[in-house]
């Protein structure tokens, strides 16, 4: 299969800083577009994949699932794009499309596995995938979504992951006028969550640890700050909330949260892959009928109507740029948090 | 306020034997009706309460919330019921009637607590409740069910514990033609989720951990049974079932049973109060999008609902009558699982 050569980051072991190097693109196929990338948002499985923090990242690894950019060129057989639209990228470029799951728009939970923007197996060129950090990207086209005109681009990377992986559990559990949400923790995906649960009418709530981010929550657009270490906050939200979208990323004790259900409320983890510690208390549970569920990013329709809504509503990420350089120093930053709240890379950088 | 005296089987301590005593039950308000039990079944419940094994128990404490009986008195302003009549009571014999839960027939999430049938505040007679282990119960009419004529009547008792426990759920989380449901556990409530499940159109798998249940599973509506201590045979059900009713009343790990949940699926706990140990996973639940859940019997209306059907689909609980007197020998063969499906206490041997 012929192939293009593109600059890109990437990192190259487990320890090794990002650097530039140069990859390979197949030519674009007759289901393809090629996409020149403008911006790409830094995710936190950027950092985890580049460093291997979850095992299985192949090497070089370039990082990057919150693509937007502008095609480039159209293969034969796609009539969705025309040269010089705005095209947007997240975490899923392939999918089997045949499988219960393609068949439901869910291509997300593909039971053949989707093929990830990075670390994926590459169906087409052998090895893996690589991401966004890099000029161009050549995608089959139903996995490219079209990207609203009126928002600022850079801003919209980010809801390519972090969006819609907060959209897709607040559509699921049907948040809408009226709601009562909840979110736990204020970074990347919890203030789309908020944007996007306020977007979408619901009453929205941020749990904080500290009372420092009340301010920057009212302003993203939450109606309430509850200081979850405070028991008479957290008492006084007892068996308020619908959904509560959990977005910590590490282990921490959900049963404090679960107490604030409503009958029939639902917590969903989006953000901590692993065991629940402290255990779990089936009380409140089973004498609420409350659920604690889990959800991963998004289908490819539903990001489309996510970033349809987001157009209407005028909601984008809140950002800070950087350039393809400054990738291992905002890394750093990453993990102490340091970011409001979310790294975006300039491509034209590169 | 006015009572009359009735015989009843009660526990005098956390470790007497139940024995015959006299309590007192009011005089028909209003809004009551009186019902002379017929028939009795014993749940789990009942013993732990006897026993104290949950704390909190108010002796004398007499069990039973799974009563059929025949209409003897009607109070002034009630319509529902005549003189006669065939009449059910479960766990719930009052409710505020006014909070959100109750306002949506929801009257076992009721915020302000449910009365429940023994071991409750009696609201109109101060002190505790007491249950249907004796002749007569007088009952807010609004709390007692239409008992459908067809069926075998002292098979009808467990439907008011066991049957609404397990009926709750699977109609929540839709439950119908072409769902498959998985049951794990064959006791009361699980040889009714089997059919019920079945009676609603589902494909039922029995989870056992021994395959001597197989035969009693397929003649209860089973369509598979899977036994749960076989590797195969439980990868050979991965990611198939949209909901499992667990009825294990005691820790154990729901973790494979997690896995074998579809995309979007539900495990709804019903039997076992207490933290979750071994630890839930959160990795299948997010990248499946699926939920550990819990649910609580069931409300009014739609026990009413589930006796209706078990009416139409001639379903009744499986069996093993005894007199009041042999209570406690009945207790200790619980403790041993020695008991298909449910024990019913024949009440005119009190």
């Amino acid at each position: 299969m012929s192939t293009f050569t593109v600059k890109a980051f990437a990192a190259e072991s487990t320890t090794a800083d990002l650097k530039e190097m140069n990859i390979e693109r197949r030519d674009t196929t007759p289901n393809d577009v090629e996409i020149e990338i403008l911006y790409c948002g830094v995710c936190h499985s950027d950092l985890h994949t580049a460093r291997n923090d979850w095992g299985g990242t192949m090497y070089p690894a370039v990082p990057g699932h919150e693509i937007v950019g502008r095609i480039t060129k159209v293969g034969s057989d796609v009539s969705k794009f025309k040269v010089g639209d705005l095209a947007g990228v997240g975490c899923i470029v392939d999918s089997c499309g045949h499988c219960d799951s393609c068949k439901q728009d869910l291509e997300q939970y593909c039971l053949n596995g989707f093929t990830g923007t990075y670390n994926g197996k590459d169906k087409h060129l052998g090895g893996h995938t690589f991401g966004g950090y890099s000029q161009k990207v050549v995608v089959d086209a139903n996995h490219v979504l079209k990207v609203p005109e009126n928002l600022d681009l850079a801003a919209v990377a980010p809801l390519l992951c972090a969006g819609i992986t907060t959209w897709s559990p607040l559509k699921h559990w049907n948040v809408g006028p009226g709601s009562k949400v909840a979110v736990v923790g204020l970074g990347g995906l919890g203030h789309m969550a908020i944007k996007l649960a306020k977007g979408l009418g619901a009453e929205v709530t941020l749990f904080s640890r500290t009372p420092g981010k009340t301010e920057d929550a009212k302003q993203l657009g939450a109606d309430h700050v509850v200081i979850s270490t405070d028991d008479t906050q957290m008492d006084s939200v007892k068996g308020k909330f619908d959904v509560i979208i959990d977005t910590v990323p590490y282990v921490h004790d959900v049963n404090p949260y679960v107490t604030t259900l409503n009958i029939s409320g639902t917590l969903v983890l989006v953000g901590y892959l692993g065991g629940l510690e402290p255990i779990l208390n089936t009380v409140p549970m089973i004498l609420g009928r409350k659920s604690v569920a889990g959800s991963v990013i998004g289908g490819i329709a539903e990001t489309q109507e996510m970033l349809d809504f987001c157009g209407e509503h005028n909601i984008v990420s809140e950002i800070e740029m950087i350039n393809m350089q400054d990738i291992n120093g905002a890394y750093e930053r990453m993990l102490k948090s340091d970011v409001r709240y979310r790294f975006v890379i300039d491509m034209k950088s590169l």
